[in-house]
């Protein structure tokens, strides 16, 4: 079966590039307005692209044509993000800040959710996420109505038992973070692993 | 724990990062050389990014540091490659393509796939893949040693089965795809779902 995604409109073309690019990261994101108030928003559209400097991307998207999410908003004001990934234990909390709320309201409020101070950058941090990217923009590239967020990591904080500080791998028995799966609503858990190495 | 990664070598941002990035979508690329060989890689720094128009970036990263990779090479040469999505089907030869060959060898010989003729570009897909993007290159942007490829996908195969025509929609039974998991060598399988409704 053959589709032809420049012929065709891109509510079709998001629909089957959303649900077939699968799984993808989750990138809960945090930005602070001019008024101090602390936005967070999830995008799936998100990855790492490099170490070298540690490169990481994502697109905000827009809430209508044109008009960019408050996310897009705030860091074209001050260049500054955290990058939360998602687990079992606060996947409703991330899902719950999906919702449009008017520019200056928070997400946050309601959630019961602590917030640290970020040390790299002023936006602050989801103490409860397994692991926080302190991230700042090195660039914002729009190709059509498609805007994507370049960011270089500063700083990374990750839940005690995660990551080993002497070798940097991970225990995967302890983080267990949420895939996006296809459009509109799936998730997928990711405890069902197995290991393939890298032919020489 | 934190780190700070503009601190740290590469190596460890690495590894921290394609550790805690996860689960990844596999683009599983080919590619065309001058003398007509087929090339084949996988890579998981890589995700969609936008439909409007149809939006993928991925990292073909370095062969050694400074030499591009066969994927990065040709692609600079015209502009054209096929993203494979990889389920378990074709999970065994994916990963054996990941071998390093000399220049101009094909990956794909020995593993007795078929290839179909693309039709927007002149790269020819795996039919064995259960979804394959035909993709032209939008530009490659460099930042430090990091090099993403920007590409406007132009058409999409889908096995048979896997997307509704009339709908869009996708059977999340018949399209489980794995992710890339932590660093070194671990992999997801996405058979264990749920779903979450966007709040209004």
């Amino acid at each position: 079966m053959t589709f032809d995604l420049i012929e065709k409109d891109s509510a079709d073309a998001y629909k089957i590039l959303a649900s077939l690019v699968t799984p993808r990261p989750i990138a809960w994101v945090t930005t602070l307005d001019a008024q101090g108030v602390v936005n967070a928003a999830p995008f799936s559209f998100f990855n790492v692209f490099g170490s070298k400097p540690p490169l990481v991307a994502f697109a905000p998207g827009d809430r209508e044509a044109g008009v960019p999410k408050d996310t897009a908003r705030n860091i074209r004001q001050n260049g500054e993000f955290v990058i939360h990934l998602v687990d079992a234990s606060v996947a409703a909390a991330m899902n719950s800040t999906a919702a449009s709320l008017p520019y200056g309201e928070s997400e946050l409020d309601q959630l019961g959710l602590n917030l640290a101070a970020g040390e790299s950058v002023s936006v602050p941090w989801i103490r409860e996420a397994p692991a926080a990217l302190e991230c700042r923009q090195h660039s914002t590239i729009e190709i059509g109505s498609n805007r994507v967020v370049l960011g270089i990591v500063q700083r990374v904080h990750v839940r005690e038992g995660v990551l080993d500080p002497k070798t940097k791998r991970i225990d995967v028995s302890a983080y267990q973070p949420i895939g996006r799966m296809a459009s509109p609503s799936w998730y997928c858990q990711t405890d069902s692993l197995f290991e393939m190495q890298r032919p020489k």
